[in-house]
């Protein structure tokens, strides 16, 4: 936090002096004034800040607003989300679905509603430029259920007489459907498990979700991404980054999936570990099973806009490190670490996010 | 180990030569004068080392007879320890249950009266000079139970009918109720879970127990203290302390608890861990997500009087290698990591245990 | 890869070029003709590589056939593996029990037969010039049963009429039998857990076992062994060398584990973790609970003989590495380091592995 803040009052605002007590109001003023001016307006700092591609998972209407605004030649694009009806046990999800439905346009009260209305909303997020989806759940089991099974426990759900023990067994039947549409479509799955959301009931019930009280999981991989695997694994449409934050995975898991699967990515280090030592200690566990082409390059999963330059500076730095690391015991050429650090950026992700 | 010989022999006894065969008489000759010497009296060599506050978990017999005897100034506070009264199925249980009562002049027949006499215990030990306890369990389960059914458990654990599962959850709630007493005393809560005590049978059955045949286990924090830390993790006066020997916990259990927990504080690296290599390791999980102030300062929980300044002085030089580390990859200013190196070994450590 | 690679091509085939497109052609003609050379041969190689021992997991008809060339002086040894009769549940189980009783001459229809069988094979190994055993499984349970359940288990396996719960239990008292056995026969028992085995199905099918399919699973040692160490763990005759590819199991299970028990030995980083990094934090992890002595020294598990002297050199650069590091902070003197660095590739190995 200290480096961003520092990054950015430095390189983005221009101040000059280390924050205190005696220069406080001063600076509050200096900022107040720099970001009131055009050169800090969102497109102007997008242009600035030499954003390639910006994805983002808001709903379609903004896209299409700024796609259809001629003062504006960014690339940003849309990323799907499904998880928000993977729960039929949550409040809201009834809703959500009926949601679904008038957005796509088709009956979500049925299961292979449900399914033909997640294929044609990943459709029309593609025709507007998304390239990926995004999956959070508590764990990334993904066994399939037959179409009878789920379609019971859907009903089930919206008639209230959801069980228990359907309520998993339907989450993980949907992230092995999400991954079949993958293998279709043609959209980058991308896999966050293993967060204990809401650890803290009084501050959720205070501020709302993301807010702080969300905590790591013990998080596994081989075990239940396993039917996933067995069917699309080796799919060359099918493509699926993992993202953790129990960095005990790098090593044990994630690399080794991804040393083995052809559609297996090793995500860069996220939220609890995207910081200098931990993007060090992911590298020096990926690598050696996973190489660098098999990892994602940085994803800095920001909601604060002006953090992206430190952000992506920093895991630069570190990359770099790295690389020079094997440089000096005699792992790796200079000129191959040289093209690595500059591939670690640009080609690479844009392979893996099919970004054209 | 060895560093702690060379540094005790070197700098508490004065051997200036390495041991070894042809010296061993003469070294043992020499050590043998030097510690009959009134100068190596544990009162001479407390002073000598400088010690600001020793806490020990004896009970207070000893403490009121060192605070009356006029000869010893130095500052020895007790810990409160209540372990011992949370495994019903062991052997002894009810017979310390009688001794608990004795000592508090509270029954302890009834759960009711431990409760009692434990927080009239608490409040001796407090009164006597001890601001903290310490509880080793083997899990750090911590679901609370209504009152009638912890009674129950009691009466059938008195009684000699106690259910196996029972005992789990007896143990639990305890754990919960002792957490409950630190946030109405405010004696700060030191919890050590995770040990697989007496792995082999055959060796505690010649030694007894705490002879070297404890192992470390896979250790949860996040999970299992949901409970308390629902009830009590902002809770001003509670203060939790959590150590482990199961060091994938610093980076995805400790630190994240940590960070959002006002109460919350990553112990230091114990037992297994409390080694240069290891303590390097601590800070480097450790400080991203709990940072600096967040951490307990070095305790090093020994029961070797002669090597407390050989592992604190060991414990100071890793921390300032750590600090070296951060300033040279410009993350932290000089001045800070000068003020930092002081910090965790007095500011802190006398904030964390609110030693005044 | 790269550096083993690099290495062969350049210390044991005498390539001076970097492999490219260009001279790809010559490059392979070059090693065509190398390789049919005299000096290629593998008993000239094994001459070469100065190999001391070399211990195989192939039958005893090879070896024998070996022992009785007068044209070989080298020694290779056999090691016997009883893992093929753990899992009644395998296709061929009962195939591989009847190949074990024309080998041993034992009738093995009866689980007293099983034993008698492998004490008689272990001993012929034994006699060929074996000092070990090696055994694969998915954990390291093992939990001893009565002759008379383990005879019920083995006869309804041999009549078809197993259950799924006694194929666990099965394997888990066999191995409890194999270190019984290396207790009696002082064979030194290798055990490798911890393997998904086959993860991607149509792999598998069109390729065969151990072709790249297999990934590491979460692995303990301290509770499941505990059975095991209970009984054997201070038995000077039996010795237990772990091997893990979940590396959080170094300081949190087997270096403590080997600290405590005579018997226990840390084995090397196996697997996808036998690579200069790993290595050193394989090294980093054990020492400061198990020391050197209580390490393997480096095994390469390899199937490409001509890897072997680029992973050994590799793997004593990285020990050295790891040496220097301790000197340069002081904490082991340079002389130690030069003496350990020798230890660690001879006397330790041959002193772990009974190598006379």
């Amino acid at each position: 936090m200290r480096f961003w803040f520092e990054s950015e009052f430095s390189e983005v605002f221009g101040l000059t002096e280390q924050p205190s007590a005696a220069n406080a109001d001063a600076l509050y003023d200096q900022l107040a004034e720099t970001v009131s001016s055009p050169a800090f307006r969102p497109r102007a700092l997008f242009d600035r800040f030499r954003i390639a591609v910006l994805a983002t998972t808001d709903d379609l209407e903004a896209h299409a607003r700024l796609a259809a605004d001629p003062g504006f030649a960014g690339r940003v694009v849309p990323t799907f989300r499904a998880d928000r009806y993977m729960s039929p046990d949550e409040p809201g999800w009834a809703a959500r679905l009926a949601r679904l439905a008038g957005s796509a346009g088709i009956d979500t009260g049925s299961y292979a509603g449900l399914l033909a209305a997640l294929r044609a909303r990943r459709a029309v997020f593609a025709a507007a430029g998304g390239t990926a989806t995004d999956t959070g759940v508590i764990d990334a089991g993904s066994d399939p259920l037959t179409e009878a099974a789920a379609a019971r426990i859907h009903r089930s759900a919206l008639a209230g007489t959801l069980a228990e023990a359907d309520t998993v067994a339907y989450r993980r039947n949907l992230l092995y459907r999400l991954a079949e549409m993958s293998a279709e479509d043609g959209l980058v799955m991308q896999l966050h498990p293993g967060v204990h959301r809401n650890h803290h009931r009084s501050t959720y019930d205070a501020f709302g979700p993301d807010t702080g009280h969300d905590l790591p999981a013990v998080t596994a991989f081989t075990e239940p991404l396993a039917p996933i695997l067995r069917d699309f694994g080796t799919n060359l449409v099918f493509r699926l980054v993992l993202f953790t934050v129990d960095e005990t995975a790098f090593s044990r898991e994630i690399a080794p999936l991804a040393g083995f699967y052809p559609s297996v990515y090793a995500g860069a280090p996220w939220w609890f570990l995207d910081t200098p030592a931990a993007i060090l200690r992911y590298r020096r566990a990926i690598t050696d099973s996973a190489g660098f082409a098999k990892t994602s390059g940085f994803i800095d999963d920001t909601r604060a806009f002006c953090s992206i330059p430190a952000r992506h500076d920093m895991s630069r730095r570190v990359d770099a490190a790295f690389l020079a690391s094997l440089v000096v015991t005699h792992q790796l050429g200079e000129e191959d670490a040289f093209g690595l650090a500059r591939r670690l950026v640009d080609d690479i992700p844009r392979q893996v996010f099919r970004l054209g």
